[in-house]
């Protein structure tokens, strides 16, 4: 008796066309889940590249057109792992077809693309979700659960930054393969879609909507070579983006990401402040949550480091034995069996479309504020 | 042959009255200054507890008016260790007298305050300094030391925060003994002139002038019971302030602080990202510096954490062998070190009364960014 | 054009059985093995549990008896994954048989035991290879490359430990399913073969062999239920185990092993120190190497805190981008890797039986050195 | 109404002159003592330094003659803090001359030499002890806290190392000013008796007597030059030394010093292991304790950093205020308000000399472990 299949049609074959077919993959090995998902097929403009990507995660076929992936019957799924500026018209697209969609984050270039995307899923009503992958975090769960279960009581404070090195030299180009991150027609936006929408997904899973924004961004370096073009055009996008937060529960928030923090590679640390107790997340250290609890006794009292990796910790019973710890990329096999598992269940599996939308709304006022250097209500809070 | 004698009297006898007591009895034993500095007078309205005080210190006499302390032909110092409404009208009559004079921080309640007592000190030509203690742990002024040699290159990013969490207890009262930092009318503002201003005073140290802030600040707690009159009254003061700024040299800048931070004492912090190299360091760990040399080869990049302990470390050859490790209250024995060698050779040790003010214009700008929810020039800047 | 395929039959369906299984899953989708391959074999007495690993895994056939596997034709390797009392058996008439064999650690019981082994297999002249798989830790091969390159100088110092916390209740019961480790006949030894044994592996791959021993092991609980004969029995393993070792290049050794070190579920932990630098590692944050340098400027020197996330350290241009970090098991990914790589080079990949029977006689020697009191000299030294 | 006073004459005047001749200074200051210790007379046989000593920290008067200062009626207390070779002479005089008794450590250079020290001082029924610091370092006196409390219940491991790295180089001498510690004639031994002293006194204190031991020693540079002969001459200490311990509790012990870790000044750690929790410590932290419960809620199990700087941990609230730190000078300030406390209470403060006998015995027994190649039972254990 084996389990119903259900067809994978993936648009991209970057990195997260990586991450995403790796998490396919793997997920039934380590999860009992009701689907069995099957690679269908690959697309991408580039036949060879989308060939020699085919053959090496075992897809059963390849399309060129996004459009011919929407209209095969046996594809149930269709995963949106391409540029941002792609995502709202096939994301679109499938949902009328009445595919399930998954996207990749952002969901539009910006919260107007969003809000065409959300719609559309909705009127067709199809399963679909955002791959915030860092609510599946097994630490980041973890730190859910306890916020759910009122540990951390009235809460102060949130912070969260997300700062990487990458883009220091004036030499890297802009756009094209590899770099279209950096072409602000492509990606949106630069940090503020890239790495704030990460830790604003998170802020508001767990501390819940964004009043209001005061914010700053910055292009440190104003012009680089086009990959594309081949000529040095603007950047247009932002290198650093800066915000400060009025959450609707009356705490503050202070935000901060930047690909210009040397010495890091990718460190999205949070921290959110209750009065009864107090937790702090790092990605580089991505297997722990440290956890200040006030009720301890006084003189015993201290920052607990907690190493996830118990078979009682979120996820991890799926995995090896207490101690032993898992990678980046666990993270995308926990959001597919929850995804598997919603589908099933006729849940839709969060961050859906509409609460990737609720991001995008931050970050377009977060924009705003830096344009406008004024506080702006973040809209639909 | 015994060293010239320098006379100091101090107002004051709460907490800052003892970590300058403390420094001004330890620094001839470890540093070779060129003034034996003698506890001469201890001012304060409250007879009895300075007496007390007078006799757990070793001072020679005892004032309860300050402006008799500083009519005294014997005094050669005023060293203000009182709370912060005091501050002006003290140090602009020492000042008036002839007396170097030492002000605890923040100088003035507000830059208005701040720039007559400045007037004063300088019409008067007089030595004065104020203790932002923190430029003198070690680990600091090592980093001071890199910026000047040039070792982080163009920075792009400061970011500092100072966390509490002593007053989220609702029962806490404001005002009188121990509790004045909680009194607006006292002390002026609430973390931002508490906290920030030291987060301030060594980022501009560091990395120079602050040109323009956003802000926001918080009282989370909106009434308690007054000391003084015993009654509930409204909170006057900023329980949270956070603050978005520009420096002038094109570097961003990201500022916190708190006492509503649940498991955290006293954590300041404090970043600072170069082009070629970075710098961290934290209170709650003061004896270390982290630094990341992006000239390092490449495999082997990494944070270093340096132990500041070595003889060729500033300040530490006077203290113990490497690997032992000093406390806070070093900090005011470095600068009362610097203030004695400076007073002989004729150099106004920093930070001056006139640094202070800088500080004090950019507090006032952050007070009136969050008033107005909008960006303020720093004035001077 | 396909690869060439590699049939695996594997023994065992425990924890080792699943780490192999997503070794050899995965490995030729992230790197580029010179050999598909195919998961052909699983081999393990109780049929049901064997089919239900079959079904999971994908494993093209079930075999109830390991000498049926080793007959068939169709299989190249034999990949012993069942507890330590059936190594012997099964390694000997695999190689006799002319398969590849793989097996976890330790090879033998003792080294009696795995002298026979390899032995035939060298007789045999078959690839042979143990699953030490901390070797392939990044940070563990990046320090190799850095002993290799003569980074530390003369070394002085070796120390390991490994601790552990899973035995501390009385309650446990020893032997059967998932708890053979405690059965002293199916085991050979507690946490002499079970835990140091990968500390001496990886200390003489790093430092050399070991020349003489002295030790000490305790049993802490003495009696504990047999699961399989569900009486109360005395218990044959070592708790701990922790001893001082000279090393032939003049170091000196310190290590220890346990499952009663409260707080610690797998915190294998190695510090080398060298005349020139030093060198530390912690199974619990695997993706960072501690590197001390002599050579840096001596203001600025300080453990550096490498993480190991970078497309040039051993291995990881393979998996994601830098800063984001792998797991536990994708050691077992890289030595698969190696392992094929090395099959189609000719070249048998390190650690050989041999290298295992090396490791076995200083495992001999510590359990002899603590029985008897005195120093031991490690046979083959 | 002042308190009696307590007069000092201290032998010595290098690091350990300084440390002992700062905290009776500062003691008053801090602590609520029943004498206020006066710095009567320092007593070193080279008169220039011992003036320049004197006048720098306060001295009354100078002796160059032990015999001469123990005559003196107006001396209370003979505190020692010259080498080794002088500790059992003079404390023996002193002892018999009836005056109170503090001695650096180790108390002699043997077990020999200490018996005869305690047979003095009990003879005499003086006042004695022996300045082990780190007992009074407040994280290690809340671990003994926790130990007395019966927190950690059955204790299982004991570890402890104390790593330096001054003497890797060939070029520095043997013997002279400052250098007596590698002049085995002078100290007795290396680093067992300089650190592992510290160590083992720490470990008895919380865990109780060692048993038995086996141990290893080294001397790395065989032959240096000697400051007082000019000569080279044979290094007769032990550069490094390691030992297996067993407890009369049942508990294992692995202890390890040395001189040649490069990249450690004085890392001293030690953690302890119990059946219901665990703690460590480390010197190049020491404001902080782990501490490990497991009676913690399974799933928010970790170990808690505790910032030891509360008012209601050991020693702190003579301080400054919760956050800020102490350091190393301070451990010596805790031994003096404590044996002031004690001298009128008339109980013998801790660690006796006879406490510190019981360590001369493990050191002794190290020593022979380590020449002998077996196991040592520990004198009086």
């Amino acid at each position: 008796m084996s389990k119903p299949r259900l067809n994978i049609g993936i648009v991209g074959y970057g990195f997260m066309g990586r991450t995403h077919s790796n998490a396919f993959r793997q997920v039934s090995k380590f999860f009992d889940v009701p689907y069995e998902p099957v690679l269908k097929a690959i697309c991408a403009r580039n036949r060879a590249r989308a060939e020699s990507f085919q053959q090496n995660w075992g897809y059963d076929s390849v399309e060129t057109d996004w459009k011919s992936l929407i209209e095969r019957k046996d594809i149930d799924v269709i995963d949106i792992a391409s540029p941002n500026d792609t995502h709202a018209e096939i994301a679109i697209a499938a949902a009328r077809a009445g595919k399930a969609v998954l996207s990749e984050k952002p969901l539009g270039r910006n919260a107007t693309e969003s809000q065409a995307i959300v719609e559309a899923a909705e009127k067709a009503g199809v399963p679909n979700m955002v791959w915030y992958n860092y609510r599946r975090v097994p630490a980041v769960s973890l730190a859910k659960d306890l916020v759910n279960e009122g540990k951390l009581g009235r809460v102060f404070h949130y912070r969260a930054k997300f700062l990487q090195d990458w883009t220091i030299s004036s030499d890297l180009p802009q756009g094209g393969e590899g770099l279209w991150r950096l072409d602000a027609r492509v990606a949106g936006s630069g940090v503020t879609g890239d790495l704030l929408a990460h830790c604003i997904d998170t802020a508001m899973w767990l501390n819940g909507p964004v009043d209001s924004v005061a914010a700053v961004t910055e292009t440190f370096i104003k012009e680089r070579k086009h990959n594309l073009t081949g000529k040095i055009e603007p950047v247009g996008i932002d290198d650093a983006s800066a915000f400060l937060a009025r959450f609707r529960n009356g705490s503050l928030g202070t935000f901060e990401a930047t690909r210009y923090a040397r010495g890091h590679k990718a460190l999205y640390t949070l921290e959110m402040n209750g009065a009864d107790a107090s937790i702090i997340w790092d990605l580089s250290d991505l297997h722990r949550l440290q956890y200040f609890d006030h009720g301890d006794k006084g003189t015993l009292r201290g920052w607990r480091s907690i190493h996830i990796t118990d078979g009682d910790h979120p996820y991890m019973k799926h995995w090896w034995v207490p101690g032993l710890q898992i990678g980046y990329e666990h993270t995308f096999i926990h959001q597919a069996a929850d995804f598997l598992s919603g589908m099933a269940g006729g849940i839709v599996p969060a961050p859906t479309f509409r609460d990737a939308l609720a991001t995008d709304y931050v970050t377009d006022a977060v924009l705003a504020a830096a344009k406008n250097r004024d506080w702006q209500k973040v809209a639909g809070a």
